[in-house]
Formats: structure tokens, sequence, C-alpha cells
């Protein structure tokens, strides 16, 4: 690890240019039918038996704070997100992994929360996917790494990249609230990360629908397989914002997406009685609801709601439109250097 | 996360007493044929269908040390030790994912090499097997999860928990020789961690065979699948030592492992032209070789060794003897205070 002239640090290339010098260096295994760059990879070339497999981790400090997660809720993210992923590929999660590494003066009981959380979150989100296994080992801040499995029903997983010129853009699950509840807790943290000005509990009994979807999101896990069975041709778990996250899907499946900005108030306006401003549900973040696209003739299952319409798009085009104007998505990187990765 | 008097840090309470507690509060996978206690947990209960997975992480300090651990040598030995606890449920790996959390400031290319270990580890122990996803985030040190995916292709894996008395006790692998690379890297290593009183590529000029074997160790893969074909009724991959690992096994199988010493020493007390005397096998540790159990009459694979026999345990009756004598195998936590985990 020499320091010399010609070296580059991860944090001047950044996540994505890292991820390309990485994925170069890799032999595809035999039995992937799809590798990295989607959701989940995709296990097996035998229709209706594929594996689909995901990993997605969470360390104290880039991730999440202890004075903004407890345990529980620490859990039950990590679950959600990587069950979010499962879902996102058309497939019912069957079982996840556990790597968890703390330090040694940890209370046990922080731990057990984690394992609650990570439980219910199952019970709740994907009744009969569990915990199969898992590690234990020491590090200087907490990090847990989830990896999900799940199974696919039908004949095929759903990526990213089959959505065709015409198709109808349809997103289901909460938009936008979990970006608003990152901001609320920001918006009372001293440097150091402690919601100080309201405690937590006041912020949780004034506004929990968002801290919820900040914390303990519920992502639509049921609708995964419905939507593929229903004929989806392209999903993805909106993680990054729908903006950013639209344009990766436009991008893999080289069309145009359009998203309607009417369509977008009338359907996610108004959740729970707040309202959410266009901005918050395209930029937002950590969303982990269904960007799904659907043949114009779909009748879309109950949850999904049309936003928009797939678009031809030619070389240089914008991938994502609102109402017809194009809108660049700001982005983020983890190992921008910021305190805490704020999506969009 | 109040320090009081009741609470209990896992530091106290250890590996295993933390392990007890965070799994009991886990609901078992619908899918899950085997849940966690084993090298790997099994889901699904098709015959020939069943998908094995494990998951084993690295840290820097209690699992490696930068001065001793390029980046080739510790994807490879990612690798190696995921693909081992596949290969000892009698399952051929299918594939790997890939959790890195690494500090701002870390070389590209050090990232890049350790994705040539895991490709080339995968490439050489278990063709076809390939890394198929992953995640990239930043930590104050550098964590590496892996886990692994295999696929059992006989009737059904094979556990630590199906030995029956009479049993051959069998062996295949290196046995011995990583521990003593680790004792050979300590008896040099200043208090930092970095080999000084001689240089790491003097230590490798003159035991490349140590060295190999505790940093980018060579476990029988393919002989997983083999052993379970030849109807093996136990195997384990042993990474704590033989003698611990093997009154697990018997703790698993309710018998007890008769260990025989000259057997010992006949099939591996030279390697590689190396005297390895019979305490660095029992107690060495991250072997990754597998110990199995294999019926009275079996003609035992190439590759395997008898190093003993299975008995009868009653209770209270230990669980290890070597040459008709109790073992108590020393055992070892991750979350004891001391440098660096030494097995054994």
């Amino acid at each position: 690890m020499n320091k010399t002239a010609g070296t580059v640090t991860v944090g001047q290339l950044g996540e994505r240019g890292v991820l390309a010098r990485i994925l170069a260096q890799l032999t595809a295994a035999h039995a992937a039918t799809l590798g990295p760059g989607d959701d989940c990879a995709v296990i097996g070339d035998r229709p209706g038996f594929d594996t689909v497999i995901t990993t997605d981790t969470m360390i104290e400090g880039p991730d999440f704070r202890l004075p903004w997660h407890a345990g529980f809720e620490l859990g039950w993210k990590l679950a959600a997100t990587n069950l979010s992923d499962v879902a996102a590929m058309g497939a019912t999660p069957t079982a996840l992994t556990l790597s968890l590494a703390v330090p040694q003066g940890t209370e046990v009981a922080f731990l057990e929360q984690i394992a609650e959380g990570l439980d219910a979150a199952c019970r709740t989100l994907a009744p009969g996917c569990g915990v199969v296994g898992g590690d234990l080992g020491t590090a200087p801040v907490i990090m847990a790494a989830v990896t999900a499995l799940g199974q696919v029903a039908h004949e095929t997983a759903v990526t990213r990249s089959g959505a065709s010129e015409g198709d109808i853009v349809a997103y289901a699950g909460e938009l936008g609230l979990a970006g608003l509840g990152l901001s609320l807790l920001f918006s009372h943290a001293a440097d150091d990360g402690v919601a100080h000005s309201r405690t937590l509990n006041e912020l949780w009994a004034e506004h929990p629908e968002l801290l919820s979807a900040q914390l303990a999101p519920a992502p639509p896990i049921p609708l995964g397989p419905i939507a593929a069975a229903a004929g989806a041709t392209a999903m993805m778990d909106v993680s990054d914002g729908l903006a950013l996250d639209g344009a990766r899907l436009a991008r893999a499946s080289d069309v145009a997406l359009h998203l309607d900005g009417a369509a977008l108030t009338t359907h996610f306006g108004t959740q729970y009685g707040l309202e959410v401003p266009v901005t918050a549900m395209l930029e937002g973040g950590e969303d982990h609801g269904l960007l799904t696209t659907f043949p114009a003739a779909t009748a879309l299952p109950v949850g999904f709601h049309q936003i928009g319409r797939v678009g031809h798009r030619a070389a240089g085009d914008p991938e994502l439109l609102l109402n017809g104007t194009p809108y660049a998505a700001r982005g983020w990187d983890p190992f921008a250097p910021i305190a805490l990765n704020r999506r969009g």
C-alpha cells in the first residue's frame, strides 16, 4: 500500500469507478444467468428454479448512527432493504444470512435487538423468510452485512433491462417519505449526529410516518412476484431516488422514462395525511418501492400506480424526463466526504 | 446503549454465548431444511435441488493485518474459507457475493488485488464458481464479508450430526501447516503486526508452504462432493483446529471421536518435506481440510486418510480422545482480548 504519485484512492475514484475496476477482474460464474449490476444476481438456468441473491451492508457512521437507530430498527432496515432487492427481481425471499461485527464493549442486548428487528421484518414483510446463518466478529465500529436469497416462481427473473417503448411506468410503495425523514433528523442534529434541538422521542411523536419510513421502511415485498406474474417488463428497487434510479432503468433498457408530475401528485402527493412535494418523490431516496414497467395493455395489479410512459431514446437523449423536460437527478456516492450518506 | 449494572457486553459473554442469545430471537425460514449451526444452512426440500449457503468475514485487525496480507492473498483466503464451508456440506460451490468496506484513502489497486485473489481462488479451487454480486462502502478499517452458495448434487447435504459408532474418521487436506505459518509470522512480528526481525519476503523464501497455508490456503474443495458420493455420514471444515472441531462433530453426532496419533503421524507427520508435530495438527487451526466420517466398510476416496474411529459416548464422556486418552482442546474466541485471533 505504498502511496506513490501514480496511485488512486477509492475516495478519488468513487463507488462506480471502483466497481468497474473490480468487475474487470472477475470471471463469470458458470451457474450465473445474470451477474453483477442488477438488484440481484440470478443463479441457475432452469426456468422456475432460478435463485436470486443480493447483499447490502450497513456500517456505523456512513450508513447509520446509534443515537438515531435503535438495534431493532437497524435490524429491520437491514432486512427490509435486502428483501426489497429480492422482490425487485420478481422473486419471493427465502433466506437471509447475517455477518455482524461489533466492538468488544457492545451490549449483548443491542445485538438481540438487531436480531429481533431482522426477524420482525421477515415475519411482517416476507413471511416464511428467515435468518439461516451468520458470522460474528469484532470491529472498531458496528458493521452488519446481510445477504438475501429468493426464489423465482415464474419463468424468469425480472431485470432492469426489459422496458420497451410504449410500456406503462408504474410505482408501488411509499415515495419521498424516507428522504423527508432523513432531512428531519438532520435538521435537529448536532455535528456528532445526536438529535439535540428536539429529542428523538419528540420527533417520533410528531412525525412517526417520516421516521418510520427512514428508520424502519416497509417495502411492498409481495408485489414483486405479483408484478412479475402480471407481465412486468422491467423492475427495480428505488434506493437512491426515483429520478436517479429511473435513469438507471432507462439506461439499462435503452429507453427514456417520461414521468408525469400530475400523476405523481395524484397518487403520492398526500401520504398518511402529509403533503409530499414532487422533488422529495424524485430525489428523496431510500424509498425501497418498486419502479416497474408493464406492457401498455396491462391492468395494473393493486398497489401499483401509473406515473409515466416509456419512450424512445436516441443516442445522447436524456434518460429521464418530467412533464416532457429532461430531469437531471443529483447523485450520491458512499465515498463522498459527507457525514452521512444523504441520498439524492 | 446505556451502560447500567445489569448489562452484558459481547466481550464478556463471548461469541458462542452471544450467538445463542441471538439465535433465540429468530424464526426459522420455511425453506430452510437446516438452519444455523453447521458449516452451511440448507435451503430447499427437493432432494437433488438443495442449495447451501454460508458467510464468513475478515476484518482488518482481528482477522488480518495489511503488513502480512497482500490484497491478492486476502481475496484468496476469503474465497477459500467460504468455498471450504460449502464443500464440507458435500456441495459444489456455484457463486460468491462480496460485501467490502474500506477507508476513503484505500488504494483502488488494493481492491483490484482482492478481486484478483477471489477470482483466482475460484478458478483454481472451484472452477465454475465466481463472484456474482457485491456491495461497496466506507469503514474505518477494511472489512470483507463473503457469502457463498453451493449446489447439492446427490440426495441430501452432509451435516456434522450423522456420524455413527464404528464409522471411519478420515481427513483430507493440509493439517497443522496454517497454524505453524501463523506462529512463524508472530515470532517475527513487532507489536504493530509488522514482521521486523525478518522481512516478510525472507520468511516467504524460507517457508513458502507455511505462509501459503496460512495466507492463501488451498482446501480440497472437489473432495466434498466426492466424499458425499462415497457415503460420508458426517463432514465439517476444520477451521479452529482438528481437536476443537472434532469435538464439535462428536457432540453434534452424539458420539466420541477416537483419534490415532500413529495414523496422524503416518499421513500428516511430513508435509512438503517439513516435520509437523501432532500438537500442531490438533490445535493449529485454519487448516480448512475436511474432517469426514464414513461407514466402516467404505473404500476411502483418494485424498482421504483414516485417522481414527467413531466410538460410543455416554453422558459426561469426553467427545475426543487421542490414543484412548481424553484430549481437551484449547478454544479460541474472536472477542478474547488478544491482538489477532490465534486459533487453537
